[in-house]
């Protein structure tokens, strides 16, 4: 197992090395108000998942690695500029203990750095050396602007109150698990593997997605906070449409559902005090359990992608690791 | 040429009924919020000269129209997004005598369907049915970063004084000047043109770019306001860097310039004075015939760049017809 962890840090290293020397080369005649906050933006740290994902995919398959590096950079590069548009329409000031690009600089230099951010990931794609470039930049573009219709209905729920489990699931697929599906095919693809095999690793990281994005939910209510890097209970002070609440709203009963609504209602109220009577009502409902039971299940379907994935059963257990990994974190 | 004049108005019929129609598809079990803004902007109209562009080029050419049409569609689309987003970050409530998508929706949505109409771009692209399919997407890239480097060059300018005709005329040449030449260029790569041609026609709509954003300038202030649809002077009032006012600035006599400088730096003041006074100032220092003398140069370098084309003399009569068209528009 060790070998397989040093393997999974050195791509990572790897990517990360690849992608600082990018950003210092980005844009070294053009316009500093456009490109430094690109570079600022790309050097914000993150786990790198996904291209990790991208590099990982085209060795499994037996690919050349500088064929797949463009395209990994492509993808973090685009799930950079949807962070970056993301905070300006959450308004959030913050993204990993930095002031976001919108509060850094303005709103109107972080539109435009998003936008140019978007169009050079073509130019990252486009340099991949792959026969099946083609599928590639279209899988990509498909992914994008699901990822894009995910925001969309991820805003739309804001104002609703009638969100279905369904519905989210389909939200956080479109927001979330698509893009760690992409970036495993993409890898796929570039090491020109079979279309059952990119098929399957696709569903792998679908269903992992949304293991993680489940996963999210359950820690920002259940973590514990010293491992945690946010505060518990975000989501509930923010009246946001997790999972949870979702499922507490269907199940609660009718004595219960007055008193959760009356909490979505609140404009002002102890923060404190809120969290602890939304997650009474999370218990009563039993939500956490069906939280939990849903991470285990989409996990589980992520695991029988996996070995239906038509390489050695010794080359899928960095890709086992990588899913653990993925699910152990706590921030 | 009348029948040059049909094939023209042709092409753009042809073109409008295509985007209606796909207007109408796009997102059609998507996010509403996403796609409603979306073809409201597709449905605002225009003279829709770059998709125009890219559909005559093809024919010149000796291409297959159909091959084009997607490409075509997929300039104009991106053209949309790029006046979409401009919108929010100049604050324009305004487009085309309708409100602007942020003033409409939100500006959440105008930022979320802008993103997704530069990716849907892309989407129609990778529809071409092209040999030179790479070479087109690459081309269509690179000037879309040159697009955002122009508005980033654009609003940089917003807040100095000292800024050089060199740098106006680069950043019109990104703004504006090389989707023109693209378009033209993606017409020609469609239908396999020689290098030679592409890049001939490509110098075509990068002098005609310029040469159509200096007469914007010239309009601005001296048009005909009976045929001028905005309100004459708007560039003075706004102090709008145009080559008009860089070149006052540059040419001002140590008497004028402090007067110049005065009326950039006044917070309130009667509009139609100001006016008057600029254009006094203007008229001093001659800056409306070296406007003029420019545009006529660009013209004629345009015209240069044609004869330069390896097709029929009669073909080319179109091109010089929509040139024209281009330059005697009061609006």
């Amino acid at each position: 197992m060790n070998e397989t962890t040093d393997r999974l840090k050195a791509l990572q290293t790897q990517l990360i090395d690849h992608l600082s020397t990018e950003a210092k080369n980005i844009g070294e005649t053009g316009p500093v108000n456009l490109y430094q906050p690109i570079e600022y933006t790309l050097n914000m740290g993150g786990k790198r998942l996904r291209p990790v994902m991208v590099l990982l995919a085209n060795e499994l398959f037996g690919g050349n690695p500088e064929d797949a590096m463009n395209a990994a950079l492509a993808v973090e590069i685009f799930h950079n500029f949807t962070l970056l548009h993301d905070d300006i329409m959450d308004n959030a000031d913050m993204r990993r203990n930095k002031p976001s690009v919108h509060k850094k600089y303005s709103e109107n230099i972080a539109i435009l750095s998003g936008d140019a951010m978007s169009i050079m990931a073509y130019r990252y794609l486009l340099k991949t050396k792959a026969a099946r470039l083609n599928e590639i930049i279209s899988l990509f573009t498909e992914t994008a602007i699901e990822v894009c219709e995910g925001q969309q209905y991820d805003m739309d729920f804001e104002n609703r109150l009638d969100v279905t489990v369904e519905e989210y699931l389909e939200m956080i697929r479109l927001k979330t698990a698509v893009l760690l599906a992409c970036s495993f095919k993409m890898g796929a693809l570039s090491a020109n593997a079979s279309n059952s095999d990119a098929e399957n690793i696709y569903q792998f990281g679908i269903n992992l997605g949304l293991a993680f994005q489940l996963q999210d939910d359950l820690l920002d209510c259940y973590a514990d906070q010293d491992k945690f890097g946010k505060r518990i209970g975000g989501d509930i002070v923010a009246n946001k449409k997790t999972f949870l609440l979702i499922n507490a709203m269907e199940l609660a009963s009718e004595k219960l559902k007055p008193k959760l609504t009356d909490w979505l209602q609140q404009d002002s109220f102890d923060e404190q005090e809120k969290i602890a009577a939304v997650k009474a009502i999370y218990q009563e409902t039993g939500v956490k359990e069906i939280c939990e039971k849903a991470i285990n299940d989409y996990y589980n379907k992520a695991l029988i992608s996996l070995e239906q994935i038509g390489i050695d059963e010794n080359k899928k257990t960095i890709l086992q690791l990588l899913a653990k990994s993925i699910m152990e974190r706590e921030h």
